[in-house]
């Protein structure tokens, strides 16, 4: 299944898009994306629905502005320098455990909002990545026991400006956490339509240009091994994403860097996550 | 107005403290201490509604557990080594500007639950530090606006495994969001209660032995400044959390360094927001 939310910002309703890319509201369910959705049996329950409900769902129109595909989940958890390559062009070393640090949930957007370089920022980064959806509480989970805790798989681009994140005194979250900066979707993919997260091309361009363009095969610390770990720091929710890392071909990776700057246009995409799609704006800008 | 929430974990309700020491629940008002209620005019409403209506509230007896005194935020920004004496215990210095990490809201409990040392922990410490509660959105907030962004204040102890935090592969979040990592309460006092929060006493007892005791006056960042540094960075939502730092006297500062073991007790307090307590228990200990 394939869930998106849609409508005006803040007052998004639930959906689903059917394989034909046709999209359902499915607001008659009663239940939107959020803690108690995935957590408890909403993903099952929603599948039932629509068996007797489908035909008499409202199709969402082409036009219509798309949300991230879930209600603010209570953290997102990246992983750092989780694949070799951009560890090197970031000049730090493959980490020996992972390396983890939080964005701000009120930095999440649709998955074709724009994205808003902050005032005084001169190095907004991109960073196509593989996003995990938690669908049960996960604390001290094992490797063995790690994939059934995940509810879905979506795209998310983890917008960095690079002199908040490494510039200004410690600790990343500076960089990671500002409005707009972690545009999810289209959709969340249920596990039973990726037959292998460990193997999906994923690829962003900037104004057209292929500047990332890895498969998530080369992870350094694959997902099982990434839920595990996490567990033994914090309790995991349900609805709480984990972003797996990004590949080679940031701004920051340049010689000189490449950063964006207004009117640049933003496209990515994941192997089987569809894609997104995000105009860069200077904050303020109409 | 002294804002407590009571009852089983998972499942508390909103009171309110008195100047007597009383408590009311006031579960009757029909709106628990959220993002909504900071955020609109819910402390106004709550106090029309009590000029009516305590006569009639229930009393909360004297044994009933308090729960963090607001429903789970969007987020928990600390601000790091914010006293001068504490960087130099930590073998840092001083920052040019305020050091931000986050904890896991996942990490909030009451006052006087228990901490959980973590699986594998030897270094589990403590941090006495003012917590202030944003009561509306900041956003590129100035310093002379920040101050009527502030719902409240309340004591949190910002619970810390060094080793997590400093010897697990960069950034600190790691040793910050263990579950119960982050007690906060006994309640949440409104601005009026507070005369000059940078004049406040703060303390912090293990086994009775006072081992950090210092004044609000000796911030680094005070809170405008804070406010207003952080709101550069990420929007600030009504609920959200920012704990100010912790003076002198944490376990890592002593040589040899003092960590937390099984069957210690904390004590904690601020002047005006009350005391907290938490015994430590071992994780899996009865």
């Amino acid at each position: 299944m394939k869930l998106i939310r849609f409508g005006a910002i803040g007052n998004e309703k639930p959906g689903v898009q059917l394989e034909d890319g046709k999209r359902l509201d499915v607001s008659g369910f009663g239940h939107d994306y959020d803690e108690d959705f995935f957590g408890g049996d909403g993903l099952e329950q929603l599948k039932g629905w629509l068996n007797k409900n489908a035909d008499n769902c409202p199709v969402v129109g082409e036009g219509v502005r798309l949300g991230a595909p879930l209600c603010r989940p209570s953290k997102i958890i990246c992983i750092g320098l989780n694949y070799a390559k951009h560890a090197a062009e970031s000049g730090m070393e493959v980490p020996k455990e992972p390396v983890l640090f939080f964005k701000a949930t009120s930095a999440i957007v649709g998955p074709n909002d724009d994205v808003i370089i902050p005032k005084g920022s001169e190095k907004t980064d991109w960073e196509v990545e593989l996003a995990v959806v938690i669908g049960k509480k996960a604390s001290y989970v094992s490797e063995a026991e790690a994939m059934d805790h995940v509810a879905g798989y979506v795209l998310h681009n983890d917008y960095s400006e690079r002199a908040f994140q490494i510039e200004r005194s410690g600790q990343w979250v500076k960089g990671k956490s500002c409005d707009t900066f972690a545009p999810l979707g289209p959709f969340i993919a249920t596990p039973d339509e990726i037959s292998d997260p460990h193997n999906l091309d994923l690829w962003l361009k900037v104004n057209g240009e292929m500047l990332q363009n890895s498969n998530t095969s080369d992870f350094v610390f694959d997902i099982p091994t990434s839920i595990s770990y996490i567990s033994q720091f914090m309790t995991l929710l349900p609805g709480d994403i984990i972003s797996t890392g990004t590949p080679f071909g940031v701004g920051l990776g340049f010689n000189p860097p490449r950063y964006l700057k207004s009117g640049d246009v933003v496209e990515l995409g994941i192997e089987g996550l569809g894609v997104s799609k995000q105009s860069a704006k200077a904050y303020g800008e109409d």
